[in-house]
């Protein structure tokens, strides 16, 4: 669709790499361009990319959800000792169920978030109510399936120290990045932590962490830098250092220039990129329920318990060994992806690493490379990109779904990885 | 002792700090330097360096033989159903036999080595046969200890395409990066590779694939650089790769310009320092052993298959965790390390990194910055050597020893991790 000489405001056909990139950027929700998304494509062109972030994100999360009920189901049946034959299945009616529920959750949320960002920008930023509207809708859609693509050249840089449209866009970005079966279940018992499953304390906690890291981690770095925090006014900075560390972990909307950032911010991103969002969710990276299992598997082995405890539930050994085998395939993948960049282009090891984990991430954050890359370069970038969006996820089912059932001891609690 | 007046060549006392980075770095067998060795210490200094070194590196292989020793004991006596209560100590007998055993096999190996650069030095480069003698013996010892200190300020690029020297001083740190009970086992049963156990498998295996893909990937990368490689011979220039690949691996001794290497060559060279050498040797790093058994892992899940077996062997649960834990926590250290001294100095990615995993895999290989970094990093780097030395081995040692014993119901085969 985007080869056609009609997506783009020039009326020219695009060349394939551009159009094959820009389709498996949107597609894997990564937002990485070649080309200036607002400015390159016409308005079909923007249509077919704002669909194809819709079609990606809600495919990741309806496939996410369903996996996450099936391990949940397999347990609570089992715990009640029904009919073993019914563990392994979801009738077409669950499914049905489940993607009506992802749909209607997915464009609530971006309606609300829509409605936000239009109203503020036809109000403060004098764009006329069409174009207001369509901005606010792309933008919406783009950080709730944390996309981020932006209609703007300088993404949201424009936008610096607004709290109304940062706040709505972060709030997207970390509700979409945190999946449904977390907020729904953190809305129906938010009030009890105590019967979180695994996976919410989980995707909860290590975000809260990875936040507050984040936030105090760009302040420290950035705060003396004119090039991107210094030159706010001191109000704004702790807004901006928070922005950028909600959308280093996958959304990929800058509001700074990643390009002007110290080396340590940007080593600091790229941690926070490649850890990522939460499982269910349409995040990216080896995902925070992979980082935190792997903590507590840490954790367990330095206190020398022989069990791995999550709230009073035991992480099954099976669990452990996929996290440790998507925490493992991904940093081979970054590791083998870094290494190709430096050899195939002339960019510095600061810029092929952070190039690749944002690609492998589905971040989509750059230090501005993309596009003045040699093609092999950036056909390595769109193999990142699907691995990172197919692999570790598909992975972690295919594993999940054959293991083969064992007696157990204990009440355990499966919880999905990756 | 090197802080007296006594061991400089001016006769000055020398700071703490390069004092005390001299002393870490020589009983870590590390080889980074804030000073040149063989021009700012004076003789007394240097025989000082090199009973630090013949310390540190007796002592690190002979702890990891008697927990390699201490780890298979239980097992075969457990096996034998022999009484418990004897499957947790080695007698003091024991102890000073593998003790004396150890020693013995460290001195033949580094006089065999000693007397051949001996020989070369006084034969080819005309030196008096006293100077030889003491460079042989240094060099000899520095490698067998995977130390990495050398007399000469460029340490060996002098020698560069002469493979007498580079051959006996690759031999010398290979052996001595294999470890006692890894050699003894080769030299006992090298015809008979299934009677092998699982810790000399993985060692020699990965061993093998390390230096093999190391030895390419630095003629793919350096051929064409000609301030590395590419001013070589091309008749030397595979022993120039070989000889760097092997370094690369934990001696840290260096036959080309480090400094001068391309980014995708340096990222190579953390990889293949990070991971190291062998677990019962010398060597720093995680470990083939580490490396080797998450490999394993990984591919057992991959295959879905619940166990995870080693030539006929279980690899146990608690061994893979403790693979695990040694890996992540080195990652950390690595990551930690890095972030601080991008923070603490003005060094770009590239060389922080480097400098990072030198320092925690005991390397010493360096772009050529440590002396010019402030003490602050350098205090990083001291910390991050002794964390590296210390660290993973004595973690391990601590976990496999505290662990508590389950009943087994295969055959099982420890290994040591780490
Ligand atoms: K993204
Ligand atoms: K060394």
């Amino acid at each position: 669709m985007l080869s056609l000489p009609l997506a783009t405001a020039s009326g020219e056909r695009a060349p394939l790499v551009d159009a094959l990139f820009t389709a498996v950027s949107a597609v894997c929700v990564t937002g990485l361009a070649t080309v200036d998304t607002g400015s390159y494509w016409s308005l079909f062109g923007q249509v077919v990319i704002l669909l194809l972030i819709q079609a990606g994100g809600l495919g990741i999360m309806t496939l996410a959800t369903l996996i996450a009920l099936l391990l949940r189901h397999r347990l609570g049946l089992r715990a009640r000792l029904v009919a073993q034959t019914e563990t392994k299945t979801l009738t077409s009616a669950d499914v049905r169920r489940v993607v009506r529920r992802v749909v209607l959750f997915s464009l609530v949320c971006e309606a609300v978030v829509a409605v936000v960002l239009t109203a503020r920008f036809a109000a403060e930023y004098d764009e006329r109510l069409g174009a207001a509207l369509y901005d606010g809708v792309f933008h919406a859609v783009s950080a709730f399936n944390n996309a981020g693509f932006s209609t703007n050249a300088d993404s949201l840089v424009g936008y610096a120290g607004d709290p109304v449209v940062l706040g709505a866009v972060c709030a997207a970005v970390v509700v979409g990045g945190l999946g449904f079966p977390v907020v729904f279940e953190l809305v129906r018992s938010w009030r009890r932590p105590s019967r979180w499953s695994v996976l919410t304390r989980i995707t909860v906690a290590v975000t809260a962490v990875l936040l507050v890291v984040g936030t105090v981690g760009y302040l420290v770095g950035e705060v003396s830098n004119p090039a991107t925090l210094g030159a706010l006014d001191p109000e704004d900075r702790a807004l901006g250092a928070f922005t950028a560390s909600v959308m280093a972990r996958t959304a990929g909307f800058n509001a700074v220039d990643i390009g002007a950032l110290r080396p340590e911010t940007l080593f600091l991103t790229d941690v926070l990129m490649f850890i990522g969002g939460g499982s269910a969710g349409t995040a990216g990276g080896i995902k925070v329920t992979t980082f935190g299992l792997l903590a507590f598997v840490v954790w367990a082995e330095v206190r020398g318990e022989p069990a791995v405890v999550v709230g009073r539930r035991r992480v099954p050994q099976a669990t452990q060994r996929q996290a440790l085998s998507v925490a493992l395939l991904g940093t081979a993948l970054a590791v083998v992806g870094t290494s190709l960049l430096l050899d195939l282009s002339r960019v510095s090891l600061d810029q092929a690493l952070f190039e690749a984990v944002s690609a492998f991430a589905t971040v989509g954050l750059s230090t501005g490379i993309t596009a003045d890359l040699p093609t092999s370069a950036q056909l390595v970038l769109v193999a990142l990109m699907l691995a990172g969006r197919v692999g570790p996820l598909t992975l972690a089912t295919a594993l999940a779904l054959r293991e083969r059932s064992r007696r157990t001891q204990y009440p355990e609690e499966r919880t999905i990885v990756g």
